[in-house]
């Protein structure tokens, strides 16, 4: 059995509360919070505080305060030498103060309070300073029935870049769409099973096999017409721009003429 | 019941075939292919033909050829007056010969062989040249349990344009992050259920209002590291322009500074 305590009431920490308690494996034996209303209610079920001093000892301390607030934070912790994880995808470990041991306990996913989470399609990035924290986490993800990732803090911040080009990138794309099709009085409903299939074909197949369409095929006539239909500058620029880098992907000499504004 | 033919043997009237055969409301009385070979395992099912002047009198004729072959298909029609549609997103309803009543079936999905299709999330765009056919092309997408969208051809043009973004664009942005989370040694599997969850968040909100990430937030700090962490150069530029399209969306006056090239 681990013993583990959690330490804010966030959209992250309530999540990890409302699935840790469901393990068998997994003991939560506190909840901290600095504000105590949003945990009072979970009082008959475990241990709430707002009270840093009233911290037993556990063997994991999960962190789950906002970015910014967690080197403070962990600076305010009245004990030392023990192991303390933290749950952003952006500080790095050793942004924890150093008098306890480090680790970080990342969820790759958007949290949002009201929506249900299920754990087994959350991936975790995990990272110790010691080597024999290692197991624990793999443990914490398991008990969720999670799968984990061994992610240096390096790693972490590319993966952030990675992350936005597969979530922010990709929702301007289909917003884009929306857009186009909008303008012409067609229902955004009708492209959303492509969007669904888009998403899962690359599942189970490399983006670059997945690759299909005018680009790659390097239909000069449809790039053409397609250029001529899209009204907005913006738009044809990303058309353009987009399209040469599908084909540069796939080894294609001719590239899409790109006749450029200066700014 | 509605009597069919098809004509084609490919990806999609394979499909085709397959579900309407199931159907209690439709009954495919032939299925024609310029290739016997094709079809013939089917010929206990249904009456498979390799000879146009066999195609008997049905209430709808679906020709699922290729685009290329499809204008001058629809003249060796062996017949006038008659209800033909094909199943293209990319060719006129006006390509197919005028001695016949004319109209649009197409499934805005891709379809491969093997892959078993669920039609049920197939929207099918359904277009006619005389108002009083359009019942029935209604009529065989609630057979297969699709839902339709009345789409003309101009419409159907901008789709693919639209299907561009969210089908060959978006994928564009998976295999980016595949480069760049690759070069780290990162396992591509991480970001998987990202993609998944950036895919059914759209579902049931718009791509405006499920943006998020540092451009939407306008985060300096966080876009410049980013930029600085990107090596490739023209993953930088695609950086840049999605950035500042995402900031134009959402109305931010900061536009992200960009430096370009000259070509
Ligand atoms: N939300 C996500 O989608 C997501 C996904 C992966 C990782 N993360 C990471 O998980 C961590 C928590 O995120 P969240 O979304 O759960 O945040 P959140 O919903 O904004 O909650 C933040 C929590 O931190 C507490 N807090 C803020 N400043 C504090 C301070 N100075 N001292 C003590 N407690 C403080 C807040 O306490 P009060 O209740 O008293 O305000 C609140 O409980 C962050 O590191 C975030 O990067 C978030
Ligand atoms: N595949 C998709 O994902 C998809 C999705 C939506 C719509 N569509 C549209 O559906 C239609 C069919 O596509 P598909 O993918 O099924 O094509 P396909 O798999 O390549 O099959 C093409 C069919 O057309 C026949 N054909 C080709 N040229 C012909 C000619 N000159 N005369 C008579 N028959 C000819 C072929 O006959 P043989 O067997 O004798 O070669 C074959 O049966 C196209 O309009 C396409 O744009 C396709």
């Amino acid at each position: 059995m681990i013993s583990i305590a959690i330490l804010g009431a966030g959209n992250v920490a309530s999540h990890l509360y409302k699935a840790f308690s469901k393990s068998d494996t997994v003991d939560v034996k506190q909840w901290y919070n600095r504000s105590y209303d949003a945990i009072k209610s979970f009082k008959n079920e475990t241990e709430v505080i707002d009270d840093l001093a009233k911290l037993k000892e556990v063997d994991v301390y999960i962190l789950a305060v906002s970015d910014d607030a967690l080197e403070e934070f962990s600076k305010t912790l009245p004990f030392n030498n023990r192991f303390i994880v933290h749950t952003s995808g952006t500080v790095s470990m050793y942004a924890l103060d150093k008098k306890n041991k480090r680790g970080v306990f990342y969820p790759l996913q958007s949290f949002s309070k009201d929506a249900n989470v299920n754990f087994e399609n959350v991936p975790f990035c995990i990272e110790t300073e010691e080597k024999s924290k290692m197991q624990m986490l793999k443990d914490l993800a398991n008990a969720l029935g999670s799968k984990y990732y061994k992610i240096t803090t390096e790693q972490r911040k590319t993966l952030h870049v990675a992350a936005v080009f597969i979530n922010n990138f990709t929702n301007q794309m289909y917003r884009i769409a929306h857009e186009i099709s909008d303008a012409e009085n067609i229902e955004f409903d009708l492209l959303k099973p492509l969007i669904l299939e888009t998403a899962n074909k690359v599942q189970d197949m490399s983006p670059y096999m997945a690759q299909t369409g005018p680009a790659k095929r390097n239909d000069k006539k449809t790039l053409k017409k397609h250029l001529k239909r899209i009204e907005n500058e913006e738009h044809k620029e990303i058309y353009k721009l987009i399209t040469k880098s599908i084909q540069k992907t796939h080894g294609i000499k001719y590239r899409f003429d790109i006749k450029r504004k200066k700014h």
